[in-house]
């Protein structure tokens, strides 16, 4: 039978996305070949990958002047190349730390050049988010950095900086469309597909085609972006079996009514588990209210051994991924883009059922 | 109908491989989960890596000093980590010019810091390749570093420089597994899963822990080797699908009777192949016939129109990915691992019905 999967990355997948996957492994559409063994210069990979771009743009709304494309090393590797392409002699980067995810991001660039850490919430252990009208931008900035969705801590940026005269970079790897974005806000969007968009081991770019003009130059190939724009992510062999699956995911995310979709499942998904965690004081939410993340539900129970119990017990329901990350504990529900509504209704179901008999 | 592969690289993948991906696509061995969608932290992931290592050590015989593991970005990324990480100031690096690959690692060490070209066949068109036994390696060098098969020019070291003070670093990519190779002569081999062991996405690195110990310090977090050697390659979220592809692939190899068949099996196909272009002035090989590839077989007609007839008659046949490199021109037969040798065969017949026609 069929797990419930809550993990929070790599994360579940359409249904129909696997059955496609498997049905065209062998011989991808009838070609007598399959897409894991073609050349990633001939016309079929090629045709699957401009397929892939388009819709991507189309989903989005990516405006002409900026470039899209995949790279492999996950947004771990885009950690070092944006401060290595975009943190230049005689300024400064601006980063928000916010947790685990936007913390590695700012110890990367503090090895690279000259950092202003603008906000750091480590006093509240990274529940909060900075009010986004109030930050002060040093002089002289190359960039904006921000993390959209920490998955770790459980937060999600429900405004963004409007952009004046300093590009904003964000890392959006686990919410990316679960909700609409106004691509041209920013200057460089990039993040892991394995949350939202597909299975491990590409990383989106979208990136405004004029950044290319401001970054450090004479970079070894593989961190220089413009390589990489110019060859629409195929300077070298791409990772291709993850961005077929992410084609597919593109698919999909279409068929069910595209971004504004998605929007409204996140809303409806995450709302059923906060109205339960509101519902009583058996359950706690660690986190700023007003910044919740709906991607990851972090949440507490009254003591660590009844959250090993809720662990314990969900597992015996097929209900996979539920404990907190090892660095905050407690427990965890990620609900991406491709977690079925009825999984989200099983595990209210199974809270409340838990908290008749535990509460 | 299936076609007949011959492409460089992304490239074939054996029929058995491809059909177990196949069925247990949706369902990973009876979990209830796709291995697409499983964490990596999760044990259904890693027990899988953990076969994958595994099988890797035995196959190559990867002594207990040595870490493995798979990162992304391709070796192109790794053009630049080997310099980050070993190119240690006050040192320099010896580099041997053969061809595309190597002269990219060696335009990146360039950049990083100061590079010794202890061999450069430029003047030959990248058609030779070093005496090993007379390469001169300059005190005080940090490492050696040589690529052991040229796919674009399609040359393959027959014996390489026997390691004595200096480290050598080795760039595998596209004939590892191919031939045994005592990997304890080496401090790293590296390379692109995606010719010889399995589908694009992933890199393998086999490292002699001791290197660690002689890095550059204070590294961005995914350059550096110490980190994820440590995490056997989980620092971050790996490349799932095309780590899953290499494991069957290894168990494929394994199967077939391991490397040491891998290499009987390259000379029988590749052999098949030269002794046609020795066999009459219609067909040329430009390269040194002392270290022809058996990867990687270049050959060249009398006319470029000839060459533009055989391939696309040979598209006819359902022969794909013989035309050369767009750099050199000419042919090309890929003939990787998983190539089998009635593709072989059935290439070499159509080679001497087309000379019967055209010559």
């Amino acid at each position: 039978m069929r797990k419930k999967n809550y993990f929070a990355g790599p994360s579940v997948l359409p249904m129909e996305v696997l059955q496609e996957m498997r049905d065209q492994l062998v011989d991808y559409e009838g070609n007598g070949i399959s897409m894991l063994e073609t050349s990633h210069r001939g016309g079929m990979f090629e045709k699957m990958y401009d397929d892939c771009l388009s819709t991507f743009r189309e989903l989005i709304h990516i405006p002409e002047d900026y470039d899209v494309y995949f790279l492999g090393g996950g947004a771990t590797l885009q950690f070092a190349m944006i401060p290595f392409n975009f943190l230049l002699p005689g300024t400064k980067a601006a980063y928000c730390k916010t947790g685990t995810w936007a913390n590695k991001a700012c110890n990367d660039a503090q090895k690279i050049g000259d950092v202003a850490v603008i906000f750091d919430d480590k006093e509240n252990n990274y529940t909060h988010l900075p009010d986004v009208d109030k930050l002060v931008i040093p002089e002289n900035c190359s960039y904006l950095y921000l993390c959209a969705n920490e998955t770790i801590g459980g937060i999600e940026y429900k405004k963004f900086p409007k952009r004046d005269k300093t590009p904003i970079i964000a890392d959006m790897s686990s919410d990316f469309m679960s909700r609409p974005v106004d691509v041209s806000n920013f200057d460089m969007i990039y993040g892991g597909v394995q949350k939202n968009l597909g299975p491990a081991g590409a990383t989106f770019i979208i990136m405004k085609k004029s950044m290319l003009d401001r970054r450090n130059k004479n970079l070894v190939a593989y961190l220089d972006y413009a390589l990489h724009a110019k060859e629409k992510g195929l300077y070298n062999t791409p990772p291709v079996a993850a961005i077929w699956g992410v084609k597919l995911m593109f698919d999909w995310i279409k068929k069910m009514g595209g971004v504004e979709a998605m929007d409204k499942r996140a809303e409806l998904k995450s709302s059923m588990i906060y109205n339960i965690i509101d519902s009583s004081d058996f359950w706690r939410s660690p986190v700023d209210p007003a910044v919740r993340s709906r991607m990851n539900i972090v949440f507490r129970l009254p003591s660590e051994e009844l959250e090993a119990k809720f662990v314990e017990e969900s597992k015996k329901e097929g209900m996979l991924g539920l404990k907190g990350h090892r660095s905050v504990g407690g427990l965890r529900a990620s609900l991406y883009n491709a977690c079925p509504v009825e999984d989200v209704e099983a595990l209210a179901a199974f809270m409340k059922e838990f908290e008749r008999k535990n509460g």
